[in-house]
């Protein structure tokens, strides 16, 4: 089984909680929060503009993204969680130092 | 007797509760909540935009699709019970494997 | 006296609630609650778009239609009770199967 | 002294309230409650659209029209209770049968 | 010092309240409540469509015009207590019978 | 330093609360409250219309300009205290009787 | 890794908190608030309007910016702590002497 996105959403596959502190403490299980960034493992068509135009989705599969703390819903996809979020929900774009030479 | 949605309106004939976990555990009543997910009998003409353009519903009859949690509204027709819900509610389609080989 | 609605409004006049359910139970009064559908009776010429442009109503005199729980108001004119909704609430038209065969 | 309403504005004498049910029953003060009806006595030049263009009312002077239960606003002009109503919470026009004939 | 409203905003002398009744009997201070009624004593340019282009305001200085009750601020302007409200919570203007046949 | 606003942005700065009433009395502090009004010392390059079109701010540096009570935010810049306000919560503009002669 | 803001949103690096004010008295950690600036290190490619027209953002990298009070996010990357805020709560640009002389 597989999920396509409908318009402009994106399904995330959410980063896990830190389980030390970057200061190398174990954090408890509370404190290990999950971050709101996630990988991208697919995205929608894009958002229909009043003049019937489709603006794309600004961010593609792979991409490492950073989103609003609300702004997800989760689901259970072929037992796997995923979260399902719009695209003016993700605030930015995650980027490794290498995929930045290759842009370069 | 059939039903005609209006608009961007899609009918759906909710998945039937999971009895038992993916962990074979048999869930009792209350836990085995109805999954947010369908089956599409029926779609409307489409969304008119501001233009006066139509943009048809991006779903079709028989996609199994997932949609927000408080998004339908339940009906009985001809005694069967269905969904009703806005196209802009549905988060994605759920593709089964052998209809991406088709697809592909 | 005959009411002519404005807009995209739509008259309505509400089915009777089932007194006996399928199981041919008879209902008390309170359970007899009136279903969200009933018959077309007048439509109004439509809705005006930003462009100025007229989109009329796409349901038509002698439909038989389903709508949201509470969107319509209820109006006694002539002594009998007609309800007032918008297009935009109303959900979908229910086919009987001879018009079925007619449009097809 | 006359009133000239602005815009999209309407101007009514709304009916008095009925004192005897239609079964003949003299209704005590408190039930005698004035109905959502009442006749136009001045309409506005109309709406304007993003457009700029002018959508002129649909009512004319002399119609007995139907409108939303607090939609309206109570003014004295000239010793008299006027009400005033948007086009847009004016349900529909109450047709006599001859106007009608007229109109076919 | 002179005021010049911004956009489609008006300047309002605020009607005394009256201090008799129609029926001539004296009113107590609280009962002597101000008309939603004044006359313009400044207009703004008007209001800026979507399309950029200016619609003009509809009312003119010296109009005598009705207000909604909640729709204007108070300033004290020169000493002067002055009503600013925008174009659009102005319901009508009260056109004296003279400046009708003028008018006509 | 100074500041550049964003936009359709104003900088003001608020005048002085008046110390003695018209009538010559000595206002407490509480009672001596800063007026809505104020001097304008930048201004942004406007409003983005939804055409894309830039609709350039109605006020000028200099200009004397009456506000909303609640429309603008306090910022001490370069140690003093300036208020940003939209230009759509500007209401007017104050104009000196000299400044009235230029213009004509 | 670096940050790729979406759509108008505007990455800020927080000023600071003054630890002594204006006057050389030490503020204590309560007082000393972070104030509502920071300077630009990332900016998106734009906002799309209706028209799908694409309209830049107009600050910077390196600009010192003032944003109202609640309007940005506080994320962690990279160990950093970063703002994350729209354009349109942007209030204005802080301009340095020496920069202004370069712009004129």
């Amino acid at each position: 089984m597989s999920i396509r996105p409908l318009a402009d959403r994106v399904v995330v596959r959410q980063l896990e909680a830190e389980t030390t502190s970057s200061g190398g403490i174990i954090l408890p299980g509370a404190a290990a929060e999950k971050p709101n960034q996630g990988e991208v493992i697919a995205v929608g068509p894009g958002r229909t503009l009043d003049s019937g135009e489709l603006q794309p989705v600004a961010v593609s599969v792979g991409d490492r993204v950073l989103f609003g703390k609300y702004a997800s819903t989760e689901h259970t996809i072929n037992g796997e969680e995923v979260l399902i979020v719009r695209e003016s929900d993700i605030l930015a774009v995650i980027e490794q130092q290498d995929s930045l030479e290759k842009a370069a």
